[in-house]
């Protein structure tokens, strides 16, 4: 075979493609494959588009486009002559000048009787047909016009081709084919004179867009369908009718003309007893379009007697399907189908079949929406069809209970009283969804200058209250319409949505809330008071004055706070394990409560985090402004002789006292500020990776199922507030708890306890703390070391640590032959007079000091003077060494462990308390984890309240914590220097 | 009015319930509406479905049910009279007996020439019709059959409804209306015989179900079709045959006159000058089903020219838009219209119009499938549509380019040639989605045995290599279909999905990681042998043994682990920022990796991760087994006059030197081990504040937009693996070298500098360490008090530093009037052996200790003595008092700085190094940031490829440094217990 190369050009995107054609044993090789775009509407009059080639092809000679321009057809005054496979599909012939017409089948020429048309045919004047053919096939030689007998026993009229007589329409039967006055034509049937007005009102009004319009669709068929309605009782004419009155929106107005109001007087004009199924607002032959308009009939519908079916979520008689179904019409009043609703009747946006299914799962909180774009609702939605909603309620007959309809745009005289609240609501059967009908103004296909689109569909169910048996009233579907003005069709777009919804009353558990509230907060009433006591005792105070009553206030807020934090996580809990739980619905019988039922719980916890905000930043101030003082016990050792007894007076003799184990217990209790019982990163990693990995995060999901791992493909239902409130706090008490449960069980006797490590190092050093958290009040650390001597050599410390081991030596303990080492302490006011006095001077440096010179940050000589003095008269007092000021240890009664005030005033001598509890820890973060836990639970959910992200929440937990942190330890260290005069240097 | 009650009872769901009506002032009330379910199907023969009140109706007299069950007709004999509003629509009459027929209008009665119907009407012999009325529209008394002239020229037969005659189907013309032998009468046309053989092969084989069947429709139509096309060059029955040879999906066997065979016979019959726009395996007349079947075809379609249009992500001449058009054929080959790929064509599942349309965005991987019930595919599907597949090239005459498609399924000779590698496949040309009817067996009308779906559509992009005008390479389309045995339609789910990939040679790419990672890998082996070397220098050994290779190894995994960690970081940062960032993409030039060419990528992360995990576990041995001592200078106060030259001989004489200072210092060193030069959690925190909360992890999508915030219902696309990984290692290199910045910048200077202050205390407390991390190498923190005594009271300690603050006193450095006070340290091995002995008897309680008695953890009298000979010997070298082992103190070289190792040995003296960086922290976590920052990137960025969850990975990265640090604490601390005796407790 030939060799050869042929080139030509394609002009693609501005640039010139080179393809080359290599004829090469037999084959064709062209890498760029380029075509035209071609449309039939592209092709010219004496084109064709030919399907194969996807190009325009020339037609035959004396031929033209047909109109769906894929084929040819002949010229007027052409007969087609044959199929000839060679010069394409059809060949053309002139018809001779005798026979200069063509049949209508195109394959023969024909005389005449009268003129032609322009496609070159015979025609003939109405009511007549044309006979081309004698009754065998033959064709003639000449065609003829004939008339048809339009008169009875004939009634014959020409049919849509006009070649052959036809019986006319029923409706003119008594009258013959001519519509003759008084009788009246319309919409093609003849109407007996007199049944009804021809005046009537085809427009329909866009209230939203402030006009109505002259409806084409109206004009043509609200007469004729009213008056087949009223007369014929024709069923599809009178659910035509009824559709109109739908296209209006069931409103109603004074006009008693327009699709509503004739309705309504044909409506009226039926007898009560030829009600339709037993149901007095269904008339024969009517749609059922109104309930009626008596005030309140809306709550009696929607709220008075239970459908007669059971929802359970669980259990051998689970049933969780709604199954609701529309009967559909269609614009002209036909009857089209039965169709279970979702997919594309009401539930329109498109999705996956999955996740639309679980709009029909009860108690399966759904929303969907979506924009559509207007050009694809005018393809889709030529014509509107109507719905009747149902829902079926099962039973030997398989009944349905029709569903009450809510039209939000429905008007009473230019009201909108569905916008209202329930006792005006006029209730309302059949919606539709897209009308792009009614607003077509001259001519059904025109287009429409406004469509109406059903944007916003809400089917809501309520159960009955206090049911046991998972019983609802009848669900009430919510539309809204919404007028769209057509601009650009190709831009324009409409949002819609589809929303499925539960309530219940939630009157029942407001009251109870309320209760517990109210006993909650007379509780921490009493609480309050009970600690404001113990307040004033400690502060040796009698006086109610205005600090006493900010101090209540105080009080009061953070006790308040744990009341409203307990009814909140009580709420949460109650809602989480009623509505979520495995065992509990058998029966449905909690529904969530809905966004706007909401708002209450989310105020409570609002409270709760405010008052407990209120009580942490106090807390804060106290640790941060403790009195503390470290009391040296260490005697410098005399030259000679060992003896403990060296008087303090005869300072400077011998070598000092080493400062260091002061420094050492400083630093350690510098350390201890910001301990806590749990490990607070943990919490939010363990809280974090519990909601977020594991899936507890869809338990809040608004759906009554417990499952945590959701697959990406389902439908996810939005969040509840209350259970996205009840999961969260509740994961981070529990894992509080146990952290608590770990630390103090556990790793405190196992790994290192902190705060028993701090009482031994004072043993060990040789060093007691006093510290003082109320004015009389306060916590004594006893660590006066049993071997007299701390500062010692390792080899001695070793042999010390040894010997105790061993119980070679006394027992640390205040008392002798005691061990216990920390006590609380009520200091009578002599004491604490004198301690103040020498404190005085001790911290001279936090007062204003204009007077002194720069380096004011040293310590004055007078300080170390009061340090000694304070260590001397601290050390005598503990000793019982100072007669006026003695004091008395005793044991706690129970009672007053419990109310947390001691019942005796320390007004002689002071009382220690034994304390083997270490309850010192209450001025440190450590003695206060349940306020922490609770603060920081409140902090955690806030957050995540207001911005439903419990990452977010953790991040911003953790910056809180670093901060309290961070502020808790730099106050605490500059309190700490204050009162103890270490350097901080050395508080590292 | 009347005020009545009636009762009545409507059984719903088993139960009674009571309505009643309350006829009062003519309302009337029901609150309980049931009714029950009816359907037209469920009325008997003698009622009609009333449409109004949605129940079954009684007919009239003499009626029954007409076929759509919605209305009533007369029984056979009876004649419709009369429209009546009363009695129903209809009345009926029976006809006389004279006159028995009823007219085919159903209103007249008749007489008949022959034999009534079933219905009672006439009935006329086949090619006869009935004539009932005469031309005008008369009834006639006895209707007439007239027989059709079928010869020419009349050419007429009966029309449908048999009441006039017509021409003739076009291809009768030449023979008559009888198609007599030799022609062939097939599918209602008339064929001229001779030209195709009838013996054709209807059957369909389902391979995949292993059977084939005898297909109705491939019988009824694939004679006519393939003679149609041939014969008569029709274009529908050419495009007809084209569809059923795609229902086989393009198989070719060796039968030729199946489908397929039949379309390559007419294929064949063409002359090469026949091609359509000039392409050679496009036909005249017939479809484009096929690509040649040249060996290597595919690739040279697929990857040779570059399709004329440039694909811009950002900037003026943006165009992402991908326009791919279909030209839609039905199953009966009539053209049905051009349509935009997209909706219910090719991407087929149920989705949002926004969610598919980004499908269409050049570079967003797109992947949607959802399970379709197979019933629903039945009714949307009664017929196959054909597709074949246009790109819009765009240019000025609109230029298309076909798409090439890839048919997985397509046999050849039996084997599926599609499957395997390129340079096999046989590409191909026509699609469909779901073929309901190939798979009806008898008839068409009987419900399908088979149905065959296009379970998966994948359109391919493929990026032509080093294009800088964003080129593409004409993209394939690859059809999977899947054969589906009806069994149960309602149960029933198919699986499908639709997918848009992108892909670009990565061999480029792929050379230049390798190029990258010989180079790092070389350098790394540099280092190795360098650090090797400074090894073994400062282990004063020479000999290279098994314990030398065993370190080269561990060295040389670390630095390998970085050259893997930069690469893929470089990796991870390119595809980001060339792929993601606003500035780069002008045009298209990259293409991210897929998920295959990603996997080389994850092996060397891994690489990367192993072996940073070997040396971070090397480092953490190395560290808790770091020999340390600290050397206390403090000498006893002489009793009577305070010279500090009080030797050490007399011990005991004096009062004791307080230990505390030691324990102080040791305390604060075992709080250094695990301090780092970042917070952590911090760390940990932020990242995942930045991915997950700012949604940095949108980065990572396969699209190439770099917004950060997504809408709910837009598409997401997947993500790829190595963007994920950039994006994350990215961000916490990035926040843990800001961290880096911010504490060692401004934390450290301003707020407190840990490292910093224990040199500090060192110097306050007359301490000093001395830290052997190598057997001969280690680092020296000088600490002698420049006060001669620190073990003092509070008041002189202020003093001294009163004193030093005001530089009344000398400098604290090792050497007079400096103030360097860190060193690192060569000592020679006299004076290692020396210490090794000495540490013998210190720490003799590691050894096995059978002899020993129970208090084991006691310390001995041996070792106090060891430690006091330790204090000695140490601080005597220290002090230059041991001639035989001195030190001389020099700088370190810049080279010797830079390289890690020292060059001189230290053979005769000791040498010690000024360090003012504080490299002692090289023993500490502190000093190996890098390292720990490296490690938790990899470990973060393993997991989270392992889970694609951040918060997963957050956690147990959590998790690991929580883990990791309480070892190093542990075994650090005992690490310290045994070389500086100090005892536990007082490491707290």
């Amino acid at each position: 075979m030939a060799t050869g190369t042929l080139q030509f050009v394609v002009n693609g995107h501005g640039a010139l493609l080179t393809c080359l054609f290599l004829i090469h044993i037999g084959h064709v090789h062209c890498q760029q494959f380029l075509i035209p775009f071609k449309a039939p509407s592209d092709c010219g009059q004496k084109e064709f588009f030919d399907i194969s080639s996807l190009s325009c092809a020339k037609c035959g000679e004396n031929q033209r486009q047909s109109t769906t321009g894929l084929s040819c057809i002949c010229l007027p005054g052409y007969k087609t002559t044959n199929l000839s496979s060679d010069k394409g599909p059809v060949a053309c012939e002139q018809c001779p000048t005798n026979k200069p017409a063509v049949t209508k089948d195109g394959f023969g020429c024909i005389r005449c009787p009268g003129s032609l048309n322009e496609e070159g045919k015979c025609q003939c004047s109405s009511g007549n047909i044309l006979v081309e053919r004698d009754v065998n096939g033959n064709l003639l030689d000449e065609a003829t016009c004939k008339a048809c007998n339009s008169d009875s026993p004939a009634l014959s009229v020409p049919n849509i081709s006009g070649d052959k007589c036809e019986k006319c329409q029923a409706t003119f039967i008594n009258t013959s084919c001519m519509c003759t006055s008084p009788n009246v034509l319309a919409g093609g049937l003849c109407f007996p004179s007199g049944g009804l007005s021809t005046n009537v009102n085809p427009s329909v009004n866009y209230a939203q867009l402030k006009f109505s319009i002259q409806s084409a669709w109206f004009e043509e068929n609200l007469y004729s369908s009213a008056a087949a309605c009223l007369l014929f009782s024709n069923l599809t004419a009178c659910q035509a009718l009824g559709n109109m009155c739908v296209m209006n929106m069931h409103s109603v107005s004074s006009v008693a003309n327009d699709a509503c109001g004739l309705f309504n007087t044909i409506f009226s004009s039926k007898t009560t007893l030829s009600s339709v199924q037993g149901i007095a607002y269904w008339k024969a032959n009517l749609p059922w379009l109104y309930y009626g308009n008596e005030p309140g009939l809306a709550s009696r519908v929607l709220q008075t007697d239970p459908v007669p079916v059971s929802f359970s979520l669980r259990g051998t008689k689970k049933n969780t399907d709604l199954r609701l179904l529309v009967a559909i019409y269609n614009v002209r009043g036909d009857f089209l189908r039965w169709e279970q609703v979702g997919g594309s009747n009401l539930q329109f946006c498109p999705e996956s079949a999955t996740r639309q299914a679980a709009a029909f799962s009860f108690g399966t909180a759904y929303q969907q929406s979506c924009d559509l774009s207007v050009a694809a609702l005018l393809v889709a939605h030529p014509e509107p069809q109507f719905y009747d909603v149902f829902m079926d309620v099962g039973g030997q007959n398989k009944n349905l209970l029709p569903l009450p309809t809510l039209v939000q745009n429905q008007q009473y005289n230019g009201q909108y009283i569905n916008q209202g609240t329930m006792k005006n609501w006029y209730l309302s059967r059949r919606v539709f969804l897209v009308d792009t009908l009614s607003g077509r103004e001259k001519s059904l296909s025109s287009s429409p200058k406004v469509i109406r689109v059903a944007t916003t569909i809400t089917i809501r169910f309520q159960l009955v209250p206090r049911t046991q048996v998972g019983q609802i009233y009848p669900p009430l579907v919510s539309v809204s319409y919404t007028d769209v003005l057509i601009t650009d069709i190709n831009t324009q777009t409409v949002s819609l949505s589809f929303a499925v919804e539960y309530e219940m009353s939630q009157t029942d558990a407001r009251t109870m809330t309320d209760t517990a509230l109210g006993v909650l907060g007379g509780l921490a009433l009493i609480c309050t008071l009970l600690r404001t006591a113990s307040y004033k005792r400690r502060i040796a105070s009698a006086l109610i004055d205005m600090a006493t009553i900010g101090k209540f206030l105080l009080f009061f807020a953070g006790d308040l706070a744990n009341a409203f934090f307990a009814v909140t996580v009580g709420t949460g809990l109650y809602w989480l394990i009623f509505y979520k739980t495995l065992k509990a619905q058998m029966f449905v019988s909690v529904l969530l409560p809905t966004p706007t039922q909401e708002e209450r719980f989310v105020t409570y916890i609002g409270c709760a985090f405010a008052f407990k905000a209120v009580q942490f930043l106090h807390e804060l101030y106290l640790q941060v402004s403790v009195d503390i003082f470290l009391i040296d016990w260490e005697r410098p050792r005399s030259k000679p002789n060992r003896s403990v007894q060296g008087a303090t007076d005869t300072q400077q003799d011998s070598s000092p006292v080493s400062i260091w184990r002061t420094y050492f217990v400083a630093n350690e209790w510098n350390e201890l500020q910001t301990i806590r019982k749990i490990c607070p990163t943990f919490q939010i990693v363990a809280v974090l990776f519990f909601l977020e990995v594991l899936g507890f995060s869809n338990l809040a999901l608004r759906d009554p199922w417990s499952t945590l791992e959701r697959l990406p493909q389902a439908y996810t239902p939005p969040y509840s507030l209350v259970l996205r409130y009840g999961v969260a706090a509740t994961l981070w008490l529990c894992i509080g708890l146990l952290q608590v449960i770990f630390f103090t069980v556990f790793y405190e006797h196992f790994v290192e306890d902190k705060i028993r490590q701090f009482v031994d190092l004072c043993s060990v050093s040789n060093i007691s703390v006093l510290l003082l958290s109320h004015t009389c009040f306060g916590y004594y650390i006893h660590g006066r070391s049993v071997h007299g001597h701390a500062d010692t050599n390792m080899e001695e410390m070793n042999n010390n640590l040894k010997r105790e081991r061993e119980s070679l030596c006394g027992q640390r303990g205040l008392v002798p032959n005691s061990d216990i080492q920390t006590f609380q302490v009520s200091i009578n006011r002599n004491l604490r007079s004198q301690f103040d006095r020498i404190q005085g001077s001790l911290s001279r440096r936090n007062r204003p000091s204009r007077l002194m010179d720069a380096s004011t940050a040293n310590l004055s000589e007078l300080q170390f003077r009061a340090y000694n003095t304070m260590n001397h008269f601290l050390g005598s007092f503990i000793d019982h060494g100072l007669s006026e000021m003695d004091y008395v240890v005793r044991d706690k009664l129970i009672l007053e462990r419990i109310l947390g005030m001691e019942f005796m005033e320390a007004s002689d001598k002071s009382l220690f308390y034994n304390d083997e509890a270490h309850s010192f820890s209450n001025v440190l973060f450590y003695g206060n984890e349940s306020l922490l836990l609770i603060f920081d639970t409140l902090f955690f959910c806030v957050v995540d309240l207001g911005s439903q992200n419990f990452v977010l929440a953790a991040v911003l937990t953790y910056a809180q914590q670093t901060i309290f942190g961070f502020l808790r330890n730099s106050l605490g260290r500059r309190n700490l220097v204050n009162k103890t005069l270490v350097d901080q240097r050395f508080l590292i």
